[in-house]
């Protein structure tokens, strides 16, 4: 069955039909489907299109349709507005009945409702996966509030800082990709159903109404706006690619820190694997995934960025190719997400190993700002520095082990006192300011974490 | 000068310096260098780092950069702050007092904070621009509320719409678009500036403080996602990027409409362009340009979405491509926004054309509902009608031209009011459901559109 | 089963199988699976690891499990790999035997000598599938070697040509994709096997050998790059999404000629579809799945190469996600290049309505080399003739229905030989010079064309 | 000047002009104009259209032109051509003369051209570079042939290889880099010139003779697809692209390995930066920016495919977006290939630490091999490793420190043997087969590797 061709003498050819199809994904939407020819049908006698006979009769075939979507998805149809049309039919006594229900509507305003209604129940549990990762980073951020380690820039250690800032650091990341999907699920939340084809519905359709039936937001303004426009799709996708490089980013450190050189964190063997060959490796493989994934989630925005790129206004059949990219995008979400909690929930931290990595070398700044609060500007104070820490490196020992004299050759400013410089945990209870790593700026940060959840 | 390097004992390769000099692009945030340097040297002061005479100094050293950087912008050091701090120690007497400006603060939270402070004013004037062309979408719409033209699907005629409607979905994209920039806006304006290079600041600034006076809507509340993170940027590449596929399509709709074989919008000539070949040509040069940027607007996303992908967390040297990409972003829209406008503003619109364009086989799904209303189920008045057409086009006559008598071969139910299918008017005025083409519904829509400005 | 895990002391977690299982997508290199098996298994013997017995025992096996692929895919494995190897276990009386054939080799090499393996192959069927097309564009090029209509820049008219010349244009456009693809396969073509999980093969396997055996062209000379490189696949997703905006451009032009308002050509009703709404509807569905199937393509290869980026060299577990934009991009070629096939060979001209088309401003080139062969400079008689078309199109006519002497107010040098100007068949003879529309011209392409055939 | 014009009644918009001048990234192709105005001249004194004396003061005219192009770049024209036209008939006495240069020709076909006159020198360079970067690899692998290093995969150590089996591993990407790289300069050296707008060459040109005096390798066959396609162009941004990844992972692992994590490796202070707070830090910016700078090719290359994508055939002002993607891609070629080879010429490799990172553990695959030799199945030899690996673990001691009887216990085929698999280096020479790590296997490379140079 096909729901045009009145017209047509030709059979499509085979090969058209293979390219055209769309059952093999969209047949996802089965029960938004179901769930929309219910309240349009309500519509329809709403307007005196349908008896309350006919309703009920239609209602009945659907709860049936439903159940048969359960336990034998249709795989054959062109897409599954046809399956579902041709099952109604099937399954009341008057098919006549069953064709009155696309009444005033064409398959580009249901089959982009149907989408839109599923991306909202989709990005819900998303979202909650989000939420479900952040609240693993408070707890976990709480239980290393004062693991010291290196702080890194260019993969070079820079400062000493606590572990739990990387694990906030990682949290309000999140928090933003959390309020970027959000957005998206309230802009997907728009009616379309009641454009038409493009040019709007005629029979009088309330469709406040029917967004309220159906759980929308919002009414698309602008028929031909309503069928043409993917906009919400790319902001999803878009926002998914972000979080995408943001999980990226996590699994970097997390794959460094837990390897032989670091040995700063343990991955959880649930969350490892070996290999086939090298009996002794213990791989984690769950953070590459995940990294690796960010590409697809980069790929699928590419996707439909292009696609519609350049297409004129109105629904062309281009826009058939704006479902599987969703599909695919919100799937790896589903597959990373929890992973990514996983591997969190059971991370084991080596604070010694951590300690380990902490050299006074990381402290150069801090005696940079010894000279500041001495009075030295911070400029000359920086050259000073870079000369002790040449003389400590030619002499072959750590700078904190030159001599109160050793020092006073680069500056008469040197005194007992600098010993309290070469302090890790010093260091980082000076960097008080808001955002800081003393334990009250942290302890500050994850209450303010804790609110956003 | 370097503004490191204490502890070098080589210059870098001449091939090194070209790699990596960002002072061809980073000078645009020099003003924005000297606002900062501003407020951190008062923050300075308030904690007891500067005096209140080398405040002084300071700020009106300052001051003279600012009107040598209109004048003579540099162009040599290896990026904007070293310029501003050489600049600075030049313009006063004593250039110790300078070589404190940057006391606890790092080129990593100086850099993100010149860049998120220039986007928000940037992007202030994007949003202007977006919001002018809304204006005119809707100042061209009130214009066209009732020429009567095709409304397209698949580029081929489906029904009779008004032309306001197509101009009027123009302005719902755009509406989300400018909705996608604001929040991006928003995102950008979180103070980094006190994060130093990772650790946070040790000397007490008060960062509300800071963020109020530069005009910051809130603190980053973690000094290693402060310096880390570039979502924000990601995030405004993307709105642009989504807002360069609307345009390419207001784009090609309208080429098309403008070319000879639709004729329905005149282009005016101070956004065409003639060919050095060929004497006759008039060519939309203008929206061919706005289509084809669409694809720098996503390379732009691209380039930065594959730059963070998998970077540890922390600044690391790749960060600094982030700047190129999101100026290009900017400066394109800024370049595509105002000739779009001025295409809406000046287009004329040929309604004789567009009428001519209009076809009785257009009336076909109003021929269908003639059915409908007559109690035939749709599907099967969808089927009626493919062969009235196909009837009329053996007979080699508009459908409208078949008798009634003829038409009853295909249904009983045909009688002489189908004569009031054939009226493109009514057709639309029967669309009138919210968002339809119906005067009302567009007058409706006209409204709300006016109230979103 | 899992192929390791020996050290390991819990399982991995369900969301993490979840995460990391290819059975799903890997399945599909079962066969190459097995044909690597018997090549190594074959190797294995040479170098004194199996006996001929055992040999014999293993080739027996894997045609029972080739044969139980065919008929039961496997589905529940962590990866193809896995599942060959617990069949053959199955299939055969001393598992142990099966257990050998893994020997000196790792999932690294064997996975990514399959997908080589298994890419030249598709690679032979997509091109000849775009040789097909060429052939195609061919043999319609010689049917309409004369149909005159406008040749178009800007979507505006500009001089007349043959269709033969759109045809021929595709055709080379196609001609450089197949030569890049080609390419592609070639180096698709180096052998991985033998190169272990990264450090070669110790028991003395002669690649060589194997490479001949498999039908391999080249033996990859280095173990670490073997496993590790994906720069063939990047190769092949740039060519097929190169191919794919080669097929959108060519769609999009389709799709304008056989629209209402063009009429060039008309698309074969077997690669057409209807509307569920609107019963006149004809749509070019197949040209605008091709157009938007270049999204898919494109997103592909920034599929891969977003995951990719910044990976460091050796086998990471990110590169897993390598192989469904590869399938995905071989599926989509394998979809479109028939369909557009059918689509040419089926293509209707209509020369009446390209001919309509032709107006004499597009012969105002023409024009200008008149006077040029009179010894005008270019640039002046350019300046001339757009004179002359202002005058014709105030006075409401033709430039061809000015008189010589109303012409001659513009350049003395117009004479009656000026008549032949307004000629489009003599406009097109003109353009004799190698690769333009003349008849010989165009004769002299055709069978450049076949040649490459 | 503007080159059209002569019907246009109106100036183009201020923003108009703003839009769509090409002068400011165009005016790189000044010196290729020249050179085709000077072939051209000199075939349209071929075919007549220019005296001896004209093309004698044309040819000095360009000589003018040519040497003030050096000294005062243009800045204000719309283009280069206008430029050089302009410039033309102001650097000769007789400016009409200047006017007969453009006789047949367009700036489609004229811009065209000289950008694919600019790529072939501009490739030639680039793969100069390319070639630079490849003997800098191989001489460094000739110096590290026997420095052993643990080969990683998945960052974890896997099995003892030797540093040059890495160097060389980039060479082999590197390689297919540089023929991708020539392929795309081959594509570009088609003529196009004589296509005119579109339709080719009125006046007789030869095509050929052209082509030979340009230096292009052959005429591209049809004038339609000489102005439309840019698939070349797309080809160089793939080849460029690709190789970006290439360089990303070569950078990934230099930065890991120069870290104190690793501390395999010494990136020279020539090509290190320092800190602006940090006085310690020696940061690997130069790797950074090559690897960040991975992102841009990438966006290069999206930016055209989406530009192109779904463009008419033929000549859209669209496409003037082609030649700042391919300037940028060749300008960062130009940029980082030279640091890439500076630091590969002056890394210093640390062996002691490279020794320090191997653990008998990486010669668990090696134990299993042993036992595989004494006739155990690979499998079950995996396990039995697998349960020797616990042991030793469980003992708290190196697998190699259990006693023979100590690993009977799990194998009676254990004996005195054994101790023979602890040597890192004989685990190594095993690896002797064609491409693996052997000195025998690295020495026959590095031959190979030479001949390709």
């Amino acid at each position: 069955m096909k729901l045009w061709g009145g017209r047509f003498e030709k059979s499509t050819a085979p090969e058209m039909d293979a390219l055209g199809s769309s059952i093999g994904f969209d047949r996802r939407l089965a029960f938004e489907d179901v769930r929309i020819n219910r309240a349009y049908s309500r519509e329809l006698r709403a307007v005196g299109v349908l008896t309350d006979a006919e309703l009920a009769t239609i209602l009945e075939g659907l709860d049936r349709v439903e159940a048969e979507l359960r336990t034998h998805p249709p795989l054959e149809d062109e897409d599954i507005h046809t399956a579902v049309e041709r099952m109604l039919a099937a399954s009341i006594d008057d098919p006549e009945i069953a064709s009155k229900v696309p009444t005033g509507r064409s398959r580009n305003d249901l089959s982009v409702t149907e989408l839109r209604l599923y991306l909202a129940s989709a990005l819900d549990s998303t979202l909650e996966a989000v939420t479900q990762l952040e609240k693993a980073l408070v707890e976990a951020a709480s239980r290393c509030r004062d693991a010291l380690l290196p702080g890194y820039t260019h993969l070079r250690r820079g400062q000493p800082v606590v572990f739990a800032q990387y694990l906030l650091a990682y949290f309000w990341a999140l928090d933003r990709d959390r309020d970027r999907l959000r957005a998206a699920r309230g802009r997907a939340l728009g009616l379309a159903l009641g454009a038409g084809a493009l040019a709007g519905n005629p029979f009088g359709i309330d469709r406040g109404r029917l967004a309220e039936e159906l759980g929308f937001e919002s009414v698309l303004p602008n028929s031909i706006d309503a069928i043409s426009s993917r906009d919400h799709l790319l902001e999803l996708l878009s926002a998914a690619a972000i979080l995408g490089t943001n999980l990226s980013r996590m699994s970097e450190d997390l794959i460094l820190w837990s390897s032989a050189e670091y040995g700063f964190v343990v991955i959880d063997e649930a969350y490892a694997t070996g290999s086939s060959l090298m009996p002794q490796k213990r791989n984690p493989d769950s953070l590459e995934l995940i990294r690796g994934k960010s590409g697809r989630l980069a790929g699928n925005l590419v996707s439909l960025l292009t696609t519609v790129k350049g297409l004129p206004t109105g629904y062309q059949r281009d826009l058939q190719e704006d479902k599987e990219p969703v599909f695919d995008t919100l799937d790896t979400l589903h597959l990373v997400l929890p992973v990514m909690e996983g591997v969190i929930r059971t991370l084991e931290i080596d604070r010694d190993q951590m300690s380990r990595a902490l050299s006074p070398d990381l402290l150069a700044t801090d005696l940079a700002e010894y000279l500041v609060r001495k009075g030295v500007a911070f400029r000359n104070a920086h050259g000073i520095v870079g000369q002790v820490l040449r003389k400590a490196s030619e002499k072959g020992v750590a700078p904190g082990e030159l001599t109160v004299s050793e020092l006073r050759e680069f500056s008469p400013l040197f005194d007992d006192g600098v010993a309290e410089v070469w302090d890790y945990q010093k260091s980082v209870e000076r960097r008080d300011s808001e955002g800081g790593v003393s334990l009250r700026a942290i302890d500050e940060q994850i209450q303010k974490a804790a609110q956003r959840l």
